[in-house]
C-alpha cells in the first residue's frame, strides 16, 4: 500500500502542546453517557476546562458564550442532545470556534446514521473516529461489531479524504497509526498502546481533546496530528507503568498531566 | 437451615472463561446512568466488547443485529430507556439470543416494581439481583435500605427458586454466597470481598458478565455460576492487593483482566 | 481584608464523622450525568449509602421514604431531572429532612439560573458551591468560566450571609478556605490540595457529602464544616500520596475510606 502521508515533527507537537496549556480553552462537551467522567478527566488532565452542557434549553447560549470549542459525540444519542448538538454547532459557526464531531457507532442503526449525516452538513472543524466509523461516515464499506473497528485506520484513508473534501474540515482517523487529513495533505502519527482500547473512553476523550487544541489554532491539521502525537506518548507512558486496564486508566491521566512541552521537545 | 446445593468445579468455571473469551461477546447494556463506565470497563477487561444502546430508536435494530446479549438494568429508569429494554428484550427473544435482567432497587417503588414486573413477564434468561431484590422480585417479605440489601442470599433461595419458575429462566442471588437455581438444580459459589459492596457498579457489571456468558452457552445455569465464581476470584485478588475502595476499583480490572482459564483451573 | 470567622475544632469534626458512621445516612442524589460514579464512590467510601433516584415519576416516594438526607445538583439539568429535584426537595421539607443544593455553574445561563432560583426558594437545609457560583445565587457580581471558580471563597463570603439569609439555611462557599455561615455565625476550614481541582467530581461530591452529615444533626452549621474539614484532611493525604489526577481520584477514596473519628481527634 503506497500511501503519501508524513509523520508530525516533534518540534510541532511540543509547540501545540505549549499554545493549548497557556491558552487553557473552556471545551463545551456533548457527549455520551458512558464517558462523561473520563472525558472531563482527561480534558483536566491535558490542561483544559471541561463543562459538559448538552441540554438545548442551554447548549446555544453557553457555546455562543463562554466556550472556546465544542465537542458532539453521538455514542449514545437522545433526542434532547441531538438538539443539544446541532444548535451548539450552529452557534459555534456563527461564532467562528472550532467543533469535533466524533461519530461513534457510525454504520451501526439507521437513526444514529441520519444524527451523523445531519451533523456532517454542518461542517465540523474536526471529525475524528475509528476506522470503521469514517468509513461509514464517508459511505464506504465498512465491517461493524459494536463500538470496536474491524477496519484498520490505513484501509479507511480514501474514505478520511473524501469525508474532508464533503466536510471541508479536517478528518482524523485513528489507529495504531492516525491519519490526520484536509482532503489533500495528510499528517501520520504512530504509537500508543493496544491497552488504551480495554479502557472506555480513550477514543471519546481524544475526540475532546482535539476540539481543545483546536482552539486558537493556526493550522487545524497541524493541532489535531500533535494532539494525536501527545496522546500516543502519554498511552506509551501508562502502558509501560500498568499491568491492566484498571492501573492503565489512572497512569494515563497522570502521564497527561506529567507531560510536558519541554518533554515531548526531547522525544 | 438446609440448603440442597453443590459448588461449581474449578473445571466447568475454566472452561466456560475459555469458552466465553473465545467468543468476545458484543453485549448491548441498557443499564443505569451510575455505572455505565465500570460496565463498560468491566466487559472489556474481562474480555467482552461492549455497547451501551438504550434509545428506543435503535435499541431493537442493534439487538436484533450486532449484539450477541443484552443486560437490562432497571437502577435509574426512564420512560425513555424503560421502552428501549422491552423493544430489545423483545428482539432479543425472537432471535434467541440470552439477556439478563438486573432488578435494582427492587421493592423500593411502585413505578419501578411495576417495570421489574414487566421485563420478568418477557422471560429473561438470567435474573441476578441481591437478597432483598430477590425476595421483593418473587413477591416475598423483604427488607429496604435504597439499594443495599438487607437480606442475605441464603434467606432469599426460596424466592429464587420461585421466580425461576416464573421467569423460565435462571435466577442469580448474589452475596457472600452465590445461589445460581433453574427452579430446580442450585449451584453455589462462595468468597469475594466486602470492599466490593463499596464500589459502585460491582453488582451491576456482574450481570452484564452473566449477560455475556450466557452468549452460546450450553447451559446457562453452569455460565452463570461460573461468571460468579470468576468474578469472586478477581474481588478476592484485587482486596488483596488495595488498601481502600480506590485502589481496589483499579485492582479488580486488573484482576478480571489478568486471570487466565489456566490459572482458574490450578486455583 | 476583616472577616470575622473561627476555625472549627478537631475534636467536632471527629465527633461529627463518629456520629455520620454510626447511622451510615443514605442519601438520595439528584445529580448531573458526569458525576454520578464518583459520588457514589465517595459516599459509600465515607460510610454512607448513595442512592441515585432522580425520575419525578419515584423521587418523592424514595424521599418520603428510605432517604434520610437529599442532594440536588444542577450540573447538567433536564426537564425531568428538574421535576424530579423540585418534588423531592418538597418531600424532603414536609417529612423534616434535611437536603443540600449544589448551584453548579449558576451564573452560566438563564435556563440553570431560573432552575436554581427556584430550588434557592424552597429552601434547601445547605447550600454548597464555589465563590463564583455563589456570588451568582446572592445576585452579586460574580466572573463566570464554565464551571471553574474564578472568584475566591473570601470575596464570595458577604454572598454567602446575605444567601444564608434569604434560603434560611445554611450556606458554603469552598475554596482553599471553606467558609459555613448561617449568615451570622462563620466556620472555617482551610487546607486540601489543588490536585482536588483536577479531578471532576470532588465538588460536587462534597456537596453529597454535607447532606449526609446533616441528617440527624443536632447543628448543621456545624456538621458542614466538620464535613468540609475531613474532605481536606482526604485531599491532603491524597496528594502525598500521587503524582497526578489519576492516582489522586484512587487515594482519594482510600483516604475518606481510612480516616477514623480517633486519627481526626488527633490531628
Amino acid at each position: 500500500m503506497a500511501i503519501d502521508y508524513e509523520f508530525i515533527s516533534s518540534a510541532a507537537v511540543s509547540s501545540e502542546l505549549r499554545r493549548m496549556r497557556s491558552r487553557r480553552p473552556l471545551v463545551q462537551c456533548i457527549t455520551n453517557d458512558v464517558v462523561q467522567e473520563i472525558t472531563a478527566n482527561v480534558l483536566l488532565a491535558a490542561g483544559m476546562s471541561p463543562a459538559m452542557v448538552p441540554a438545548p434549553e442551554e447548549a446555544a447560549e453557553f457555546a455562543r458564550g463562554a466556550a472556546d470549542a465544542l465537542l458532539c459525540n453521538v455514542g449514545t444519542p437522545s433526542e434532547e442532545n441531538s438538539r443539544g448538538m446541532v444548535l451548539a454547532a450552529e452557534s459555534m459557526n456563527r461564532a467562528g470556534k472550532p467543533w469535533t464531531l466524533d461519530p461513534v457507532g457510525a454504520g451501526g442503526t439507521k437513526w444514529r446514521d441520519d444524527l451523523v449525516s445531519r451533523l456532517i452538513d454542518l461542517h465540523p472543524t474536526v471529525i475524528r473516529g475509528n476506522g470503521s466509523e469514517i468509513l461509514a461516515c464517508a459511505g464506504f464499506e465498512h465491517s461493524y461489531k459494536g463500538v470496536d473497528s474491524l477496519d484498520s485506520s490505513a484501509s479507511a484513508l480514501d474514505a478520511a479524504k473524501a469525508l474532508a473534501v464533503r466536510s471541508r474540515g479536517v478528518v482524523c482517523v485513528s489507529g495504531e497509526y492516525d491519519f490526520t487529513t484536509d482532503g489533500k495533505t495528510v499528517l501520520a502519527t504512530r504509537g500508543g498502546s493496544v491497552m488504551a482500547t480495554l479502557v472506555v473512553g480513550t477514543g471519546c476523550s481524544l475526540s475532546a481533546l482535539t476540539a481543545g487544541f483546536a482552539a486558537g489554532a493556526e493550522n487545524v491539521l497541524v493541532s489535531t496530528a500533535a494532539c494525536c502525537q501527545f496522546v500516543k506518548f502519554a498511552s506509551e507512558a501508562a502502558a509501560r507503568a500498568s499491568k491492566g486496564p484498571g492501573s492503565f486508566h489512572d497512569e494515563y491521566l497522570d502521564a497527561l498531566y506529567e507531560i510536558t512541552p519541554e518533554s515531548l521537545a526531547r522525544s
